[in-house]
């Protein structure tokens, strides 16, 4: 006998990646929902559970299914800016509808299994019995398959300036090193077992994890409690002053919690699956957001030449009560002019000047009046200098920091960003450096979470573009506000500055780990590698001149900084010419080459424009990097000008060495090109002239 | 043999009273500052400690004379509006300037005595060894010779609005009522022994003793902490989050701390003490700021009739996607103009509409992001109501009610007082009710007393005067800033409205206590008294219909609202004949009887004009009031108009009973007038005609 058997809601659901690659299983497991995903018939995340701990009560078990939905999608979008023009957005989506029948409470799941990996997320829509609630914990878990390798900093809620380490999941000890944010252990990073997102995971078999989220909204930043038991990785949110994660209403949607999966490094690299699990652009006319290269009267400071502040004592006045000054101010009318001089002359469009305002003798002191972003200090002739930038077509860039005095920006931005508009600068970088007020937040809670999207909008408001400094990081919310064009987030540049900064494999991490998310205002760029920090002779750069060239492609920004004085750059005009030269919007990239911690090799092709620039970079081990020129159009002839290591460079000794070459090459040519120990090359690339190809060698 | 002396510093140091009736001793004692406070030859304070816990060390001991000055100072100064258009400020003054010798650190104390009592205050100068420190404790004592008899409320981080509690020092619980604010105890009065200033006090030698401070600014709330075994009190400040007082720089000054002192009651009542102590206003053109009577869309949402918000649920939607409204919304376009209509017949300045802008469903939802300021409900037309009330010469006074999320309501100030302007709103109500946002910071705190003064100016900036509800108490600071015309800052008339209210009482001792700081928005003037709350009929006020009047006299403000609906006005014109004629600015007052807890009795004389107003009240028990007339000029008639209980009269049963009469009085006249339980008597005084004269009879 047979039984008709009408259609029953299973407690199981599997999906499939568009390619059949990557497959998620999601189940309840005696009432809990828990998800799997392996790749290429191999788990990667064993079943893992999800839920939360809510203020007075808790949605983790007791659920049924209300509903399974199966949806899919793929488009192609256009970016304002970016690595690619186009972007395409493929993926099978299973939504889950979650009641939790005891409570009548309801969650959904929303899983997206792209290619590249999954996202998914927790919704919780309109219901009656739950309306304004209180995040105490998220429970979402990463169950791993074994002791990978991982590349990975400490979960501290306010700096993400720390050194990345290599090592198994076993050997993560988040209080290994010095805290690096203002605060201490018990108030930065209280857990000696979690790290940050974006983390980068490599399995014994060489598969390439990398867990992260996407559209950070209204919520705090996720970061990740291991387990060494079982190599289980549980979401851990940055909490407030109470100890709370999040205030909610609903109906609210998570965050996207991210795995980028794949068995090649350079996939990982590739992957746009962060950009699409964010909204589409908010701003309407997008017409004023323009990459840009840029200088910053900032250098000199930070090797100890000037100083941001104008006098050194504010309590010492002149008889008629002038402050006395310094004389080492660098943010002063005649010195901003000279490096619109060279800006002028060189074609680059943008000037950042630190120090211009009034604030910084004291700005640290723990006082929440600390800036006022409007008055100049008297040395800086704020009219003069826009008239003089104006007339020698340089755009100015302004500059608010904060001392992480976010509540005092809060109440300032109207007048700050009106003075802006006013002088017409096209861009702002901000900055948090210190201790949150509010006291007692984090750079990683809500609250600064929603301090940050308050001042992107702000700027897009104005019409102006936002860099931020000492920010959350990033987790692609340029896509919808593409104002937001950079953001610090990291150990940048300045770091590496300090004979004790970064190890020459810094920048081989940083597109896995930081850059999974969004631009980084490294600033690169710095020629005088050795002997500029007046009195301090030990301080130097832990990279060569030419892997200072290579970064401009391998670290990605829509601004990018040359971040030197003028004056070192004028004692090497021929390698300057690549900074020139270099493109900050593209069509296309292509990821030559990468291993985390290793090297990194990476082509793009110019926005509009049949010029295409690689970079290459490796860390403190000399490298052959081979270039396969296959990315150029078929059946034509290019000249390839290579920005080389000399041949007895390195990083430690003899970073300052370098050679230009031109070849001629075409999509068939392949490039064996060593890098020094902390070296690398950069490569910039023309359609090439008769005469050109009659000068030149072929590769 | 001789010995010539020269000068030494001594240790010590007296100070008199320019009538030499309060004595004043500052002394080191080991090293640690000490005064103390005698009147007529009697000590009221005992030797009393000075200093200060901070951050890292302590200012409380190893001190040495650097030097005393003495100065003197007698002055007049006319206020823009007041309870006198003239007022002395007369004192001697002692400055201590002190030294802790190991430390090298410097704090002067300056001590300003006049005749009605002490304020003195800490001073931190200018100097190497102290710029930024934090307060962690202020250990001013105030040492009191006895069990007095108290007038206190419990020491509430977050409210005011409590019940005055009359009792002995030894008998002070703050825990013995149930906690207003929105917390725990623990939270919000940690302390079971401490209370909140003003503090009234009474000997068991008739000494009247009122502590307080004055000019509170940068700094947190002074709150008392009593120590039972000596009535040892000793200053308890507000804390921030992190358990911090204040961040402070060099130079500073601390509020004033006061001591009133005077063996009449009516001496208490009359002091300018602490508007001398505040510094002289800092508005230049003050002529935008005027005194009004102005009526609320406010007490029919107190009393349950109609609702602040515009809808019960937010999450419902008609199918185009509109709200719901509730229909008993009462800011409506019709509703608002029925009360501008009865503003504008009965010469009533201005008009109060609470719960015009979106944001009442879910304000207390603990959301940062709660009202926008601007943006009116569907059914309340801005401009059209604008229009409306220019036409009928009625002023729109703006509401921005916080929920306390004062960070939301910084970054809104800007547009929320453009709106004003824009609409031609001369004044402000704001509102904070509810935990304070940045969350853990108190409305007592240093953050908050900052936040306050950042609106008063902001609105100064605008030409707007504000009168701020749930504020911290005041300390004269509307001297310095006299745009800022009145605040709630107690428990007010509308708590009196529920059953469960304030006795009758309350207002006797508010003008001892919380008004010893400034004026106060009470909303007096209810005429309906019982058997106004729809669907409550257990619900009445706590006093009779002519107290009601009275109190437009004893509760001192330049704003004064005329509570009730107009519906019920209507039903008494001839009563509410007295809120028409009443002023709200005045030449002089007179406090005739006085009695913490038993009864006021006040006469004023109107500002520029030959007009008197009389109030005067009693707690819950009959009492017959003796009003002299003396206050009126020589030899001259005038007609009384009195406004009294009738004589079956009682709060209780027959509130709303009353009687208007009118007499000839002159300079010689004496009113012996009955109060009723609960009752009041309210007399409006001008020149007599003769035929008025003829037709009235003498007292």
């Amino acid at each position: 006998m047979f039984f008709f058997l009408a259609p029953i809601i299973l407690g199981a659901q599997e999906l499939k990646s568009p390619d059949k690659e990557l497959k998620l299983n999601f189940s309840l497991k005696e009432g809990k929902p828990q998800y799997e995903l392996s790749f290429k018939g191999e788990t990667v995340i064993e079943p893992s559970l999800l839920g939360f701990e809510l203020k007075g009560f808790s949605l983790k078990e007791g659920f049924e299914i209300d509903s399974f939905q199966n949806t899919s999608r793929d488009t192609i979008w256009n970016p304002v800016w970016g690595e690619e023009s186009e972007i395409r957005n493929s993926y099978n989506e299973l939504l889950v509808k979650l009641i939790q029948t005891e409570s009548n409470k309801k969650i959904n799941l929303r899983f997206r299994l792209f290619n590249d990996g999954l996202g998914f997320r927790y919704e919780f829509p309109i219901q009656q019995n739950l309306k304004h609630f209180v995040v105490e914990n998220e429970l979402t878990e990463f169950n791993l398959t074994g002791d990978h390798k991982a590349f990975w900093i400490p979960a501290d809620y306010d700096s993400n300036e720390y050194s990345y380490t290599t090592s198994k999941l076993s050997e993560v000890d988040a209080w290994k090193d010095p805290t690096i944010s203002f605060g201490t252990n018990e108030v930065n990073r209280p857990d000696q077992y979690a790290v940050k997102t974006p983390l980068m995971l490599k399995t014994d078999e060489n598969i390439y994890l990398n867990i992260h989220e996407a559209a950070l909204v209204d919520y705090p930043v996720m970061e990740l409690h291991l387990d060494k038991n079982g190599f289980q990785l549980e979401s851990k949110l940055a909490p407030d002053v109470l100890g709370n994660k999040a205030y909610l209403r609903t109906p609210f949607r998570t965050p996207w919690r991210t795995i980028i999966v794949s068995d090649k490094a350079e996939d990982i690299l590739a992957s746009k699956l962060i950009l699409n699990l964010n909204e589409p652009s908010k701003i309407e006319d997008e017409s004023w957001i323009k990459p840009m290269k840029y200088m910053g009267v900032w250098w000199e400071m930070q090797i100890g030449k000037s100083t941001w502040n104008y006098t050194d004592d504010l309590d010492k006045k002149t008889e008629d009560g002038k402050l006395i000054p310094n004389n080492k101010h660098a943010a002063n009318t005649n010195n901003v002019k000279r490096y619109i001089d060279f800006a002028s002359k060189n074609g680059i469009e943008g000037l950042l000047v630190e120090g211009w305002n009034i604030g910084w003798e004291e700005w640290l002191s723990g006082q929440e009046e600390n800036f006022d972003f409007v008055t100049p200090y008297p040395d800086f002739d704020l009219q003069e200098i826009t008239a003089y930038a104006s007339q020698k077509n340089v755009k100015m860039i302004m500059h608010n920091e904060t001392g992480a005095s976010a509540s005092n920006y809060d109440r300032k931005m109207d007048t700050a960003y009106a003075i802006m508009n006013k002088f017409e600068y096209p861009a702002v970088k901000t900055g948090y450096v210190g201790s949150v007020i509010p006291r007692g937040e984090h750079h990683d809670g809500q609250w600064m979470v929603q301090h940050f999207l308050r001042s992107i909008k702000k700027a897009a408001d104005h019409k102006v573009m936002i860099n931020i400094h000492e920010a959350v990081r990033p987790t692609g919310l340029h896509r919808t506000w593409p104002n937001f064009v950079s953001s610090e987030s990291a150990r940048g540049n300045e770091w590496n500055a300090f004979s004790t900064g970064s190890a020459p494999e810094h920048e081989t991490i940083l597109p896995f780990t930081r850059m999974i998310g969004g631009p980084m205002d490294y600033t690169p760029g710095i020629f005088k590698l050795k002997n500029y920090a007046p009195g301090d002779p030990d301080r130097q750069m832990h990279s060569t001149l030419a892997k200072q060239l290579a970064l401009y492609i391998t670290i990605y920004s829509p601004i990018q900084m040359a971040a030197d004085l003028p004056e070192n750059y004028e004692n090497h005009m021929d390698a300057f010419q690549f900074i020139k030269d270099v493109a900050v919007d593209w069509d296309h990239t292509y990821i030559l080459e990468a291993e985390p911690g290793d090297y990194v090799s990476i082509a793009r092709k110019a926005k509009g424009k049949d010029e295409w620039y690689v970079g290459a970079i490796t860390d403190e081990n000399e490298r052959s990097a081979r270039i396969a020129f296959d990315f150029l159009p078929e059946k034509k002839k290019f000249v390839a000008t290579i920005y080389e290591d000399g041949t007895d460079a390195n990083w430690k000794n003899n970073p300052e060495s370098y050679n230009i070459r031109k070849v001629i090459v075409d999509s068939k040519s392949t490039l064996k090109q060593k890098l020094a120990p902390g070296g690398g090359v950069a490569i910039s690339i023309k359609e090439a002239t008769k005469d050109e190809i009659k000068s030149h060698k072929r590769i």
